[in-house]
């Protein structure tokens, strides 16, 4: 990590005259005006020299090509940086060092351990942390106070053993899938207040207070990182959850078309592997949606906006996406259909993946606008009737092609057919997949009404 | 979580009489001898009885099947409490407690902290803690005397804007996907100790003392945390992974055959729906691996396993399952090819499934042992054969239908082909997609064998 900070500090070192040294060196020598006659020398060092600087060339692009992408991350780093800061003036400034006292590494610690990327992480770690510390403590304090009834031997034993229960209990508790997905943290830090409290208690007395000036400071820790969390620049889990199924919507559709052009046109097209993405994205989905239940209204989105749909829509999205990769596949097979029949069938076809992929994109630019579309129900029928004008090309296939071969009354007719049934096999494939395709949309449309109809979707026309 | 635990404690809650009263109240009342009266009344205690008793039956019930299924949960719980427990003697002991100081409290927080449930994710989290604080606290010392030569005011600047520059730089390289990979904890630990020495540091005079306080009662808790994750009943990830991959092996096989079965027979097979884990599995599978490559070597896995060879055989079957998803849903299409068609294909159909599942069978025997397959070179030919198989039987599919309908030479020939094509439509994709399985299917052999060359598998024969 030092030497990652290093080079992001001063992005452009060293590129090219350092056989001599180390890059740090280089400035120093051109200062110097070093002799020309050590940079035609090369030896070992040169060549390590290369092999570093072109590796750490390679660092700084990669790093700035990730900044660029996204500059939310850099201002994230910034933010994190500067929420240190401020509490680290907690302990510098002594009007404030003598308030909260040497507990004030328990606001440090709390920053960096809470500070999420998205509002909702850092909420969902604050919120965890806050009520984990109260119970935890809380009921270390009662523990305490049973055990210090009793005499020396038998806290030692009561202490303990709670210690012992609270921890195997609540650690095997974080195997439930619901603990698990809200209240993990919080299960780590109820675990870790408790020893922390019911362990220092036998040493000291002032324990109450104690426990008062760590809350206060924990307190400082999560006020902090949320103000900075939420004020400069906030970054939602339910906005950024929002934007990537509407992009992975467009991907899709943009997807169906390009594999449907590809097969038909024979032509490599790129936008045909966008639904690798949608088939990837189920792990952010799922994290989004969950850290989006913690945040407070903002934006379009209200305090108890369906985050949860969002994952059915997700999934009416794979599993769509699961059918193009067979289409995709099919489309690459060995075998190649007769270009009379693909010829026969391509209009129909590209009419089809061109209902679809407009009813998917009609789908985001409603999600996008959180609006409900007028013309939806259009479109899906309008998708339907081009799944029976297919289903018409298919059944008009055999006819025509024998009609265009001439071998209505050949003899070879019988051979011929065989032939062409199984050559006509990746294309009866790619056809069928396709309807299959277009039943997978209806369910995209379905679950994206649906979260419409739970997020009060405004009913105005679509903007087409 | 308090609920959940005194619920864990006593397995048996009440599964009987307890109209009476909530749980915890029940053996009190007979104890007393409490009226029968009581247990006639329906107001709105019993009501309200009811219902918890039932949440509490589901959720203890739901808690025993989870330990029950895997019991290493129940003995990984009981892990932490221990481990927690032996640390906690650094702080009641007298004579330990002289020689760590107040410091032990870090050997409580370091033990809660990075026990996880595998080994490989105890010993990422300790080595990174280790390495964090080391690196994190030398430079934070090594700032600290650059800023103690200058003035207070500069000091403090200095300090605080280390503490700023690094905690952003260091944020923001965890986005990089290799940091986030292997040193996402490492990084928060480098900016958390960082910060502590250098804020702390501006109080106290004996730093180093400190900073090596600190490190000892690290290591202590780092180690304790260490041998009882590793020497009681450790788990594995590795293990894990390598199960993980083999049970799902056996799935992709299952679902398979019970997809053509269900196909051809009519009948739902329940482990026709197998795939859907397989699909699902992705990030046990990364995690997995990600932690197995910081163990040691255990069992028959060497030190330099080729832990991610086995994503590549993850991704591989997953590729297969995404076909088999596509294959379920045209088994259940609504067009149903004729039964006389069917009838003609299912044999080779039939065939084609049974060698594809029987070579990943092979293949997951193989994993299973650790050894190269003799006979999985023969089951792949045989596999191609059963393809060839089921494409003649494709070709010879037209004549013999229209033979049995004896439509040879009738007038509504066309007609009836016509209408046969369309009917055929799932037919022919489900076998072109039974067919494009078997050569996903040589793709998951191919990466088999290459983790067979990885790992040395042994070159003895197959079990069978």
């Amino acid at each position: 990590m030092a030497a990652t900070s290093k080079v992001s500090a001063m992005p452009l070192p060293a590129a090219s005259t350092m056989q001599v040294a180390p890059p740090e060196w280089r400035v120093t020598i051109i200062e110097e005006g070093s002799s020309v006659k050590i940079e035609h020398e090369f030896g070992p060092a040169r060549r390590a020299y290369l092999a570093i600087s072109t590796k750490a060339s390679t660092i700084v692009k990669m790093l700035w090509r990730m900044g660029a992408d996204d500059p939310r991350k850099v201002v994230h780093g910034l933010k994190v940086g500067f929420a240190l800061a401020v509490v680290s003036l907690f302990y510098y400034l002594r009007p404030l060092y003598d308030g909260v006292g040497g507990a004030a590494m328990w606001a440090v610690m709390t920053v960096v351990v809470i500070f999420e990327y998205t509002v909702g992480g850092s909420l969902y770690k604050g919120l965890n942390r806050a009520a984990a510390t109260l119970t935890g403590g809380g009921l270390a304090v009662g523990v305490h106070y049973i055990a210090s009834k009793t005499d020396e031997a038998w806290e030692l034993v009561i202490l303990n053993s709670s210690v012992f229960i609270l921890a195997s209990v609540v650690t095997f508790s974080r195997f439930v899938p619901a603990i698990k997905r809200r209240f993990d943290y919080g299960a780590t830090i109820f675990i870790l207040t408790f020893s922390l409290v019911a362990v220092s208690g036998y040493r000291v007395d002032q324990l109450v207070n104690l426990a008062q000036q760590r809350l206060s400071t924990i307190a400082i820790g999560i006020s902090i990182c949320l103000m900075v969390c939420m004020l400069i620049c906030p970054v939602w889990a339910g906005s950024d959850l929002h934007c990537l199924i509407i992009k992975n919507m467009d991907k899709l559709a943009e997807s169906l078309e390009g594999c449907v052009e590809e097969y038909f046109s024979g032509k490599e097209a790129q936008k045909a592997r966008g639904y690798k993405c949608v088939i990837n994205s189920k792990l952010s989905e799922d994290s989004l949606a969950n850290l989006a239940a913690w945040e407070p209204a903002h934006g379009p989105f209200g305090f108890r906006h369906p985050w949860s749909q969002y994952q059915q829509v997700g999934a009416a999205m794979r599993s769509c996406a699961y059918c193009i990769e067979a289409l995709h596949s099919s489309s690459h097979s060995e075998i190649q259909a007769p270009e009379l029949m693909k010829r026969h069938l391509s209009e129909a076809c590209i009419k089809l993946s061109s209902k679809s992929s407009g009813a998917l994109k009609e789908l985001s630019a409603c999600m996008e606008c959180m609006q409900s579309s007028e013309c939806l129900s259009d479109m899906v029928k309008e998708m339907k009737e081009a799944v029976e004008e297919v289903k018409s090309a298919m059944k008009s296939l055999p006819t025509q092609c024998n009609n265009e071969l001439g071998l209505e009354k050949d003899d070879d007719n019988m051979v011929m057919k065989r032939q062409s049934l199984m050559e006509s096999m990746p294309l009866v494939t790619f056809v069928s997949l396709l309807m299959e395709i277009s039943v997978k949309v209806e369910g995209v449309v379905e679950a994206v009404e649906k979260l419409g109809g739970l997020a009060e979707f405004k009913p105005s026309g679509s903007k087409f």
